[in-house]
């Protein structure tokens, strides 16, 4: 820990003490890794010079396209890869041999990969990870938990951002997820477009502009002494403290008196009302109604009940001005992992692959680049060899999508910062063709060739 | 950080040292309970008396039953809900009286509610949280967070281990869900049955068995220096490290011959082989038949491919020995969140309640009890005022379901460990009516009824 942030003492509690994962990623791997490295420490095959792959099969629920997500927290993990003593006396499992290398793990070697907040597709190459088997093979699971628990939910924000058309989205879905898949929750949702979160720590850890007025537990603290309850009273103090331009929550009791009493409270420049239940369709323009005749005509409105990207389109025609979205996006929108895997592809230069039945995948080290027409549109992606030249298809320009990130174990100058990616993927979901925006399931709107392979 | 654990020094990236949720869960919160605080401070209602209540208005995807999870997380999480300065300083939106408070927090209230491992159902009073408005509004969202992902895994996990019906399984689903989230989930789904987990770091911080012994990339490791396959030598090795009792992974190219391959490395007292591709149903019997010709009679079958609930109970006559669960239980197997709220039910010893369309609760602290018939049998719940002497139902035993946690901020003596939450967890199971225990879609097997409200 910093020195700048003291510790709590010890009346916290004995479990704390036992989160190892606080300041190592180490631990966050599957038993099976660190016996195969016993094993290869064994017979000799720890040494060999090796290529890792991420990548998905498919894309989930026949969406059209996937989001890139977590590649910077990838990053900081394979960093913090590094054991304590404490972690390496609870792997009574292996030998000393192996007990030894872990104690002077660090990794060493090269890692490349989809930008943050690229597109992907079936098969695209997204993070290309080489060095010696032992020290490639036991950062498989680390890598696939933050790609794909941040792929999931940033594939699906985008979802909704699309369908919010130009309206803001806020983030407020902790809740409905692990305190700490919150958080990095939180920030693949403001990649993928939300504008804030209502999570604290990650406005904190991440710089996300953060959001968040009241709740209903709010008008229900304020009744009488007899239990009559005082709409008016918990509007007026919340107004006081929060001014003229906070979020009133108008559905804890009756919704039309609600917003009449948040009109009667703050007059007609109120910052906006919010409903939370009911048919948001009919709701909304009710609301836009009476907020009219009540001469609140910039006072906006703010819904937030279950809604996903379908809800949000839905709403398209509605006097909407802002959506507050929480389990639907912290939970990948029915998708809540990317399903993407870490295959080994190259030893010692020969490419290797898997035959199993539906498991098929293209062995050697890869790159990628995408082809778009004049106008900007993407056409498709091709894979080739890492080593062998970019392909000339035809008339079209063609992108790297496969940038270096690491080498020789030290990040590579001048990665993207979280707000540059979020501008990046802003930017390239313009380049799909149309229907790939469209909500409805169908195929990858863009495919992806293999070239130059055997 | 405890001093047995060395810190990693300065190299290890610039973003550890900004989470601040490491030894503090106070930031794990969202940004409107601290705006309703602040507002609660000015206008003095901070200072009322206060009941809120967690409960679910519904079981996810018409589930016949819910198990409660992460009850003794919860309780970990109050007590580690402490602000430091660094913290502090990055709530900039709040003014000097609200940060003053939350600088001198800590929970002083009153916790009860049902067991870790307990059985639950839609309005089941499962935490009940007293103390003034200000000490309990701001711990909802990291109560909910804990108790909506642990018990998503958990209730999901419970259905695979009856569908399994004794055959043991092993958990090994970290890389599907977010690298913190696996460790928890890990600890939920031994909670609710399984018999191991493959995260290294929940075996260190929980004490769950761990299991884990090679994947694909250990078989294509081994190929000849011009590229040509060498099943044989991988099993080979890992034979030499990790015993003839381990599992060795047969379908990375024909799985025939990798049957044939593992017993002429290991001979036929192999401990057991694992299939993760293909047509389960139809693999496991052609894989006993082959062992069995091949003379190894206790060689057991592992499977492994995107099994769920359903896949387990369709295998329920094949020659399979163990499971190993990975994605679906990580991610509630279709329910990724367990829909729990925390509401504000009681102010100053009156009721309150909201009354939105859908979203209807009922006011007041509770208490419950579930009755039994003779047998055993679990009959219903009751739910009642939490003052009021337990009602007598005929000739029904009853069973207190509402036991004390925390009293005045510290936490009661002889709170249940993991292994006692999952034995209590696992005999609570026989009490249900035997259709409870079908995976179809239909009602709560128990219903929960409300006596003595007015």
């Amino acid at each position: 820990m910093p020195n700048s942030l003291p510790t709590l003492g010890s009346g916290l509690g004995l479990h704390l003490e036992l989160v190892t994962s606080l300041d190592s990623t180490a631990l966050l791997t599957d038993m099976y890794e660190l016996t195969m490295l016993q094993s290869a420490l064994a017979d000799g095959t720890a040494s060999k010079q090796c290529t890792f792959e991420v990548f998905s099969r498919r894309l989930p629920n026949e969406r059209r396209y996937g989001v890139v997500a977590g590649t910077a927290r990838v990053l900081e993990a394979v960093k913090a890869f590094r054991f304590h003593e404490a972690q390496l006396e609870s792997l009574s499992f292996l030998d000393d041999r192996t007990l030894d290398f872990l104690r002077n793990y660090e990794f060493k070697g090269d890692i490349d990969g989809y930008r943050e907040g690229e597109l992907y597709f079936p098969h695209s190459p997204l993070l290309t990870v080489r060095g010696t088997f032992a020290e490639c093979v036991i950062l498989e699971t680390v890598i696939l938990s933050i790609m794909n628990a941040d792929s999931a939910v940033a594939s699906a924000a985008a979802r909704m951002v699309t369908a919010a058309d130009g309206r803001p989205i806020f983030e407020m879905g902790s809740r409905r997820t692990n305190e700490q898949a919150a958080v990095t929750a939180a920030r693949a949702a403001y990649l993928a477009g939300f504008v804030s979160t209502s999570n604290l720590e990650a406005v904190y850890r991440y710089g996300i502009p953060g959001t968040g007025t009241a709740a209903h537990a709010w008008t229900l603290l304020h009744v009488e002494d007899d239990g009559t309850p005082n709409e008016k009273a918990a509007f007026a103090s919340q107004i006081n403290t929060l001014g003229i331009g906070t979020t009133l929550l108008v559905d804890t009791y009756d919704i039309s008196q609600g917003v009449r009493n948040a009109i009667e409270v703050a007059g007609p420049e109120l910052g906006a009302v919010r409903i939370d239940s009911g048919d948001l369709g009919v709701m909304t323009s009710k609301v836009r109604q009476e907020l009219d005749d009540l001469g609140a005509h910039n006072t906006r409105i703010v819904v937030s009940s279950d809604l996903d990207e379908y809800a949000i389109a839905g709403l398209r025609g509605n006097p909407v001005d802002a959506f507050g979205v929480g389990t639907s996006v912290v939970t990948g929108s029915g998708a809540p992992t990317a399903g993407m895997v870490y295959k080994l592809v190259e030893v010692e230069g020969n490419p290797v692959a898997k035959r199993s039945r539906g498991k098929n995948m293209t062995g050697g080290t890869k790159r990628a680049v995408r082809t778009h027409r004049a106008t900007g549109t993407a056409v498709e992606e091709i894979v080739f060899p890492y080593e062998h030249e970019t392909p000339k298809i035809g008339q079209l320009t063609s992108y790297e999508l496969t940038v270096p990130l690491m080498r020789e174990g030290a990040l590579v100058q001048g990665l993207p910062t979280l707000e540059q990616s979020r501008e990046y993927l802003a930017k390239q979901l313009v380049t799909l063709p149309w229907e790939g925006l469209a909500l409805s399931k169908d195929e990858p709107v863009l495919s992806t060739r293999f070239m130059g392979f055997e």
